[in-house]
C-alpha cells in the first residue's frame, strides 16, 4: 500500500543550509520588488529602497515666537538710553509662531521684548493715518527665534535606509519630506493547500472520521506575522492527480506553496509524490522531533513545502522552513527569539539522533526561572498554546535531567512570565475559573496551573519550583486534611493554608449508569473497566483507602493501571467508553453531563508559602478567593461545592 | 490678542492620576463590550470572555498507527508459540493513521506486528470466496496506538481566558474546540482632529506659511499598533466655533477625540476654549519637557485630549495620555518597554521643575552601552525617527553628567543595537550612503554616526564611544592627515587607519555667485555673511589654516561665530540665504544645487581600534568598503570625490 517512498533523517542545520542553498541556486533568495503605496497606509511594511527628503522641513523660514520680524543689521545699537524705532509694515511686521518670515527679515523679536507706539500723522482731521512703530531697547542676533529651513530635515538628507520596517515617527518624517508615495517591498504571498478526504472546514455537521481543518488557519496566521500574506487553498482529498493539478494552479498565485499535509509515508501521503512529478525533492525527512516528514521541495521555479499533519509538527517546521524565507524576501532579519535561561523541574528524556523541540512551561519562583515540560505529543496543540517556550535538546543528548540548565526560546515575554503565579498540584476545576477572573480582573497577571496531584504539588514547593500548591490529602490516622503532609513534608518552612472548597468526590458513570455501578464494591466485576488517577493524587489516595476499607485487592480493579491526571481526564475516559467508572469531583461530571454516585466530602486547600504572600500578584489572587463574589457564584454553579469556608486560613506555620 | 487661558504645571504623575480618576468616575476606564467576529479573522484581537472548548479534540477515538482496530479482551494470551488469528471485517478491521475506531474495538495492532492470511473457503469453484484473517503474537492493551477523544482538548476545558491577545496557535485551538467564532474586544476607535489655517495635506503645491500634516497620521499609526482604529478627521481651521462643530461630530465617531493642536496659549490656540465651552478642562499644562501644554478634557461622556503641535511633543503627549485608554478599553496591560542601563557619553543639562524626555542614541561599544543625546528640539521630528530610546530626567534634577548612569526606555530592540556599528566622527555624505548599502547587503546590520567633527571623533574613541571615526585632520607642520593627530591622541591604543575617499573642499555659493565671491579673501567683505563649522571640525581647522595663510583676522569675518555641524548644514544655510557662503564639500553643494569654489583635495579616513576590526559587524563594513562596486559608483556620483585609496589601510600602530 506505501508508495515506498524513502524518508530521509538529515540533521537540521544540514537540511536548511541544503534548503536555502537550493532556493539561492533557483534565484529566489533574494529580496522581493518593490510596489509604490501610500506614505499613510505603509505601518509596518519594508522600505525597498532608501527614502531621502525632497524637501527640507520646514521649507521656509518660520518664526518660532509670537512676535516681529526683523532685519537683524536695523537693530544695532539698540540700548535702553537709546531705543531704536521700526515701522511696522515696513523694517518690521508682526509674526505668530509658525508664520513664514518675509523674505526681507532675518531674526524676530518676541513680543515681550518690544513696545509698540501709535503715532498720528496727517494732522487733527479725522482721516489723519495711524503710524504705527515698535520700539526695541537690544540688537536682535542674525536669525533669533527663527525656526529656520532644514531644522528638522534637509532636503537631500537620507530619511530612512533600505529594508527598514517603517514606524509611526517613520510615517511623520516622510511626509515631512515632501513624500506621498513610498516604495516598499511587496508582501510575500504563501499559498496553503490543506489536504486530506477527512478535512472538513469548521462549523461543518460532524461525522466520525471527519477532522476539522485548522493547521491551515494557523501557518496563515503565521504568515501574518511575518509580514507575508496567505491565500488559504481550497481544501484538496487524498487523490495525486487532484494534488497535483492544485500545485500548478497554486503555482501562479504565490511565491512559496505549502501543501499541509500527506507529508509520511503512508498509504495516502501523496505530497512526496506529487512534488516529485512536477519537480523535484530536495528533501524528505529531517531529524527533528517533532516534525520529522517534512518535505522541502521545488517546482518549475518556485520553492513547495510539504508540511506534516500534526499541528504541533507543522508548527515547528513551518516555523524552521517558510519563515527564513519570508524574511529573506523582505529584505529583513528574523529577529532572535527572547532567550531565558532555567532550570529543569523534572527530567525529560529524549531520543538520541533527534533534536528535539521541548515545549515547556517557565515560571519564576523566587529568584529561579523553572521549566517543566509539557505533554509531547506532536498531535496535542494544546500543548502549543500552554507551553512559555522551547527547549532544543540536542540530536546527540538522550536527554535532560531534573535540576538541568536550559535555554529557552520564549514564546511569551519574560515580563509575562514572571507575572504569572505558578500553582502546581491536585486538579480542581475551579482553578481554571480562578485563571480566567484574575485575568479578567488584573490583565497583567496570570495563573498557570500544572496538575502533579497533591503530594507532588507540596513536593514542587519544597522544591521551590512553585508558587502555590492545591492539595486535598486525608492524613488516614488523624483525619485531618493536609496539614499533617505539610507538616511532614515542608517543616521548617512558614505555609499559609487557605481553603478554596469543600468538594464532593465520587464515582462517575454514563448518563443513566447503564451498568448499574453503585460503589467500590462493583469495581471487581468483570464487565466494569475503572479508569484510575496517578499515584500521588489525592483521589488516588482515596480510591486505595475505599478499596482497603472495603478489603479489595486492586489486582481484582480492570483498569486499575490505567492512570488519568485531571478529573476532568477521568469523566472524558468515562464519556467516551475508555472506562465504565472512575472516581472524580461531581463538577466533572456535570461538566460532561454524566451521572454520579457521591461517595465522599473533602476539603481542598491552597498551601501558599510565606514568603510570596506579599507580591502584588498573590495579592490580587488572594482578593479574589476572599472576597469576589462572581467567582464564588461560578463555582458554586459548577456543581458539588461548599463555598463557605472559600479564602479562610486554616492553618499557618 | 491672547484668550488669557492659564496654562499649569502639573507633575506628569499627578496629572496623569488626575486623568485617569477623571476617567474612572466617568465610568469609561473598563474594558470595551464584545463583538463577534470570525476565529479566522481574530489574530492579534482580545478575547472579551474565555473560550471554552465546545467539543472534544479528537472528537472520536482514531487509530494513532496504520494497523488493525481489535477488541483488547480477543487478544489475550497470543503468544509466538501460541498465536491468534482475528477474522477481519468481524473480530478486526484495518485503519490508517487517523481513521476512526469502530466502536465496538478498543486497541489498534501495528501493520508491523500482524501476519495477514487468506483462506479460500467454499471449495475450489471460481465462486469461491476468501477470507481474511490476522495473526498475532502477542495480546494487546486496552486503549493502544489508539489516538483517544478529547487527547488534546476536552468539551468544557478552558482554551483561552477573557482578555488574552489571540495568536495562531489559539485560532488553531478555537477551531479544534468546535468554535467558528469568537467575542473579541471591539477595537476602540481614536477620531483625530487636526486643525490650523495654514495646515495643508500632502502632496498639495506648497506655498510660503503651508504646514504639511503629518501628526494626525504618526498618532493615527501608533493608534494601529495599540490595537485601536483611528479615524481621521477632516482638516479644520484656527476658528472656535468651526472647533466647536467638529469636536460634536466627532463625538458619535469615536470612544476618544484627539485635537493637534491648537493646546498651547497663543492667539490662535482655540482648543481649550472650545473643549472649557463644550465640556470640562481636566487638566491644561502638565510639567514636562517636551509636551507641556497638553490638554485632558472631557466633554458630556467622553475624554477628549489636546495634543500640542510640535512632532515630538505631540509623540510623548499621545503615548503618557492616550495609550493607557486604549489598552484599559481592551482589557490588556501596556508591555513594559525594554529598559537598557547605559551610560551619558556626554552631559544634558535640564530644566528644573520638568521633567525631560531626553531622546538618545544608544551604541553598544566593547562591553559597554553609551548613550548619548540627539538634539532637543520639539519640532525636529527626525530627533524622533533616529532615537533609540528616551531617558526620562526628573523634573528635580538639573541635569545628567557625563558618564552618569542611565535608564533609557527602548524605542529600538537591545538586540539591534548590539548589531548597530557606532560612527561618531567628522561629517561626510558618503556614510549616509555607507549606511544604506550596509542595511541593504547586511539586513542584521546598521551604521549609526553622530556628527562631532574629527576631534571630536578621536576622543570619542578613546573614550571607548566608538567603533570607528571619520577624520581629516591636516597636521599643519607635516602636511600629513590624521596620523599625528592619532599618534598623539590614541597613544598606545592599536588603531587600523583606512581610507574611505579623498574630497574637495571649497566655499559653497548660491546658483550663479551673485555675490562674486572668489575665495577666502572676499569674506572681509562688509556685504558677505559667512557660516562655520564648529570647533574640533576639520573643516573648521581647514577654515582656520586659510584665514591665517591670508592673515585675515578671524573677527573680521561676520558669521564666524555662527556654527553648522555637517556640510549639509553649511550647503542649506546658503541655500536658504541665512548665509553668502560657506567652507564644504563639492557633493553637498551639489546635493542642494549651489555652485561651488574649490579651494583644497583632503583625505577622510575612517580610524578603527583593532579590538573591533574582527567583529561581524565591521567586517561587513569593511567588505562594502573595499569591495562593493556599487558603493564606490554611488559616491563617485555624489561628485568631488576620489575613491582609488577607498578602503586601502594608511596607517596601523
Amino acid at each position: 500500500m506505501s508508495l515506498n517512498i524513502y524518508l530521509e533523517s538529515t540533521p537540521l542545520h544540514e537540511a536548511l543550509s541544503k534548503w536555502l542553498q537550493r532556493l539561492d541556486s533557483g534565484l529566489v533568495l533574494r529580496p522581493l520588488s518593490g510596489e509604490i503605496i501610500k506614505v499613510i497606509d505603509s505601518l509596518g511594511r519594508i522600505t525597498a529602497q532608501a527614502v531621502t527628503a525632497d524637501i527640507s522641513s520646514p521649507f521656509y523660514h518660520s518664526s518660532a515666537m509670537d512676535g516681529y520680524a526683523v532685519r537683524f543689521a536695523d537693530t544695532f545699537g539698540a540700548t535702553e538710553r537709546n531705543p531704536k524705532r521700526l515701522k511696522t509694515g515696513e523694517e518690521t511686521v508682526y509674526v505668530d509662531t509658525g508664520d513664514p518670515i518675509p523674505d526681507r527679515f532675518n531674526a524676530v523679536i518676541m513680543i515681550e521684548d518690544v513696545n509698540v507706539i501709535r503715532a498720528k500723522s496727517g494732522g487733527q482731521s479725522s482721516e489723519a493715518t495711524v503710524t504705527e512703530y515698535i520700539e526695541i531697547i537690544s540688537p536682535a542676533t542674525p536669525w533669533q527665534h527663527v525656526r529656520v529651513i532644514g531644522e528638522d530635515i534637509i532636503a537631500t538628507e537620507l530619511i530612512l535606509p533600505e529594508n527598514q520596517k517603517i514606524r509611526p515617527v517613520d510615517i511623520g518624517a516622510m511626509i515631512a519630506g515632501g513624500h506621498v508615495d513610498v516604495s516598499v517591498r511587496r508582501k510575500p504571498k504563501v499559498v496553503i493547500i490543506p489536504t486530506g478526504t477527512e478535512i472538513v472546514e469548521p462549523g461543518s455537521d460532524l461525522k466520525k472520521g471527519d477532522i476539522i481543518e485548522y493547521n491551515s488557519r494557523i501557518l496563515g496566521s503565521l504568515v501574518c506575522e511575518w509580514g507575508g500574506e496567505p491565500i488559504r487553498f481550497r481544501i484538496i482529498p487524498d487523490n495525486l492527480e487532484e494534488l497535483k493539478k492544485a500545485i500548478l494552479e497554486a503555482y501562479d498565485m504565490g511565491d512559496l506553496i505549502v501543501i499541509n499535509a500527506g507529508a509520511s509515508a503512508g498509504s495516502e501521503d501523496f505530497t512526496a509524490k506529487a512534488i516529485k512529478d512536477l519537480g523535484e525533492i530536495v528533501l524528505h525527512g529531517v531529524s527533528i522531533k517533532p516534525g520529522k516528514p517534512v518535505i522541502l521541495g521545488w517546482v518549475k521555479e518556485k520553492p513547495v513545502l510539504g508540511i506534516p499533519g500534526y499541528p504541533v509538527s507543522a508548527y515547528i517546521t513551518f516555523n524552521l522552513f517558510a519563515k527564513p524565507l519570508l524574511y529573506k524576501w523582505q529584505g529583513i532579519e528574523i529577529e532572535e527569539p527572547e532567550i531565558l535561561r532555567a532550570k529543569m523541574s523534572r527530567q525529560a528524556a529524549s531520543v538520541l539522533g533527534q533534536e528535539e523541540f521541548l515545549r515547556v512551561k517557565v515560571g519564576k519562583v523566587g529568584d529561579n526561572f523553572i521549566a517543566t515540560p509539557v505533554t509531547r505529543g506532536a498531535g496535542v496543540l494544546m500543548s502549543l498554546v500552554r507551553a512559555d517556550g522551547f527547549v532544543r535538546i540536542p540530536a546527540m543528548s538522550e536527554g535532560l535531567g531534573a535540576g538541568a540548565e536550559v535555554d529557552i526560546e520564549l514564546m511569551r515575554s519574560k515580563s509575562d512570565i514572571e507575572r504569572t503565579i505558578v500553582c502546581i498540584g491536585s486538579h480542581d476545576n475551579a482553578l481554571d475559573l480562578l485563571a480566567n477572573i484574575l485575568k479578567k480582573r488584573f490583565p497583567g497577571f496570570s495563573l498557570s496551573s500544572a496538575h502533579v496531584g497533591s503530594m507532588g504539588g507540596l513536593m514542587a514547593l519544597k522544591r521551590g519550583e512553585a508558587h502555590m500548591a492545591g492539595a486535598h490529602l486525608l492524613h488516614e490516622e488523624t483525619g485531618e486534611y493536609n496539614v499533617p503532609f505539610i507538616q511532614r513534608l515542608l517543616s521548617g518552612r512558614k505555609i499559609i493554608l487557605m481553603n478554596l472548597v469543600y468538594r464532593e468526590q465520587g464515582l462517575i458513570v454514563p448518563k443513566g449508569n447503564p451498568k448499574n455501578i453503585n460503589g467500590f464494591e462493583d469495581l471487581t466485576r468483570k464487565d466494569v473497566l475503572f479508569v484510575n488517577r496517578q499515584s500521588g493524587a489525592g483521589t488516588r489516595l482515596l480510591t486505595d483507602k475505599c478499596l482497603k476499607d472495603l478489603g479489595i485487592n486492586p489486582g481484582d480493579v480492570k483498569g486499575y493501571e490505567r492512570e488519568e491526571y485531571t478529573h476532568m481526564g477521568v469523566a472524558s475516559a468515562v464519556l467516551t467508553g475508555i472506562a465504565d467508572t472512575g472516581l472524580a469531583i461531581l463538577a466533572s461530571a456535570r461538566a460532561l453531563a454524566l451521572d454520579f454516585i457521591p461517595l465522599a466530602k473533602e476539603r481542598y486547600d491552597l498551601a501558599i508559602p510565606h514568603e510570596f504572600i506579599d507580591t502584588e500578584m498573590l495579592q490580587c489572587l488572594i482578593k479574589i478567593i476572599q472576597e469576589d463574589s462572581e467567582f464564588k457564584n461560578m463555582v458554586t454553579t459548577l456543581g458539588g461545592y461548599d463555598v463557605s469556608d472559600m479564602g479562610k486560613v486554616i492553618y499557618e506555620s
